[in-house]
C-alpha cells in the first residue's frame, strides 16, 4: 500500500474532499453542520482563514481531511480548534490517528499551546478513545447538545490537550 | 428611575452599544474578542442574522446589550448561545440579571431548548454568581484558556442551562 500523504490544501482543492464531507454532515450522527450542507458553505467554514484545511491522500485518492483553526479571537487565540474527517470507505485504516497526529504538530508549530474539541458525541465512541490515546482529557459534557439523527437528543464532550 | 425597556436593535442602531462594547474588549478580562475589535467586525458578529441583538437603555440611553444566537448548526442548533454587557457606568443595577432573563425567555419563544455558554472566564465570579442564580449549571472547565490581561492564563467555565 503507498504511502499517506497529507498537505495543507486551498479552497481550490476542497471540492476532493466534498464527496465524503456531504456524506459524513448528511448523516447527521458525529457534526453539528447542516445536514443538507453546500459546497460552498463547507468550503467557506474550512478554507477561510484563519481556518487551515489539510488533505491525506494515498495515490492520489483524498481519503480524509481536517480543520485547524483558533477556537477563539483574541486573548482565547491561543488555543487550537479541530475537526476531522475520514472517508467512510477508508475506516480502519489508522487515518483519524495520522491526521490528529499531524494536526497536533501542524498547531504547535503554528504556536498554539492547547487544542480544544468543542462538540464531540458521547455516541461517537471510536472518535473519543482515539482522542484519548493521543492525550485528550474530557473537560466538559453538555446534556442533549446533539440531536442525533438515530439516537435523538445526546450529550457532548468537550476534549481538551495541552501541546 | 425610569423604567429599564429592553428591544431588539439592527445593525443600524449597534453604534449605540458600541462605545462599552469597545472598552470591556479592550479591558481583556472577560471576552474572547481581540482587544482591539473594529466597529464593523464587532456589529457582523452581533448582528449577522441568525444572531440578534438586544439593548437595555433608560432615558433613551443604552446601558448594556445581549446577543443571542444558535450554539451550533444543523444538529446543535437547539441550543441558544448568549453574550452580555453592561456599561461601566451602570453596573450595579441589576442590568445584567434583566439582560439574561429576557434572553432566556426569548430564546424558548424562538424555540431553543437550552442556553449554553462557551467562555466564562472563572475570574469572572460575579457573573458566574449570576448565571447560578438564573439557572446555569457549570458543565465544563478548560484549563487556562483564556489569557486575562491581568491574571495571565485563566480556566474558563462552560455554562449550560435548560429552557
Amino acid at each position: 500500500m503507498s504511502e499517506l500523504v497529507i498537505r495543507e490544501i486551498g479552497a481550490g482543492e476542497f471540492v476532493r474532499v466534498w464527496p465524503f464531507f456531504q456524506a459524513i454532515a448528511a448523516g447527521g450522527d458525529t457534526y453539528t453542520y447542516p445536514r443538507d450542507i453546500g459546497l460552498e458553505q463547507a468550503r467557506t467554514i474550512w478554507t477561510t482563514p484563519p481556518a487551515r484545511c489539510f488533505v491525506a491522500e494515498r495515490d492520489g485518492q483524498a481519503l480524509g481531511c481536517y480543520r485547524l483553526a483558533p477556537n477563539q479571537m483574541g486573548p482565547g487565540d491561543h488555543v487550537a480548534n479541530g475537526s476531522y474527517m475520514v472517508a467512510p470507505e477508508a475506516r480502519g485504516q489508522g487515518i483519524a490517528s495520522a491526521l490528529c497526529e499531524h494536526s497536533l504538530e501542524q498547531a504547535r508549530h503554528a504556536g498554539f499551546t492547547a487544542m480544544q474539541f468543542n462538540c464531540v458525541v458521547v455516541s461517537n465512541t471510536t472518535a473519543v478513545r482515539l482522542w484519548q490515546r493521543h492525550g485528550f482529557r474530557i473537560v466538559g459534557q453538555v446534556p442533549g447538545a446533539f440531536r442525533h439523527a438515530q439516537l435523538g437528543p445526546t450529550d457532548i464532550y468537550v476534549m481538551h490537550c495541552m501541546l
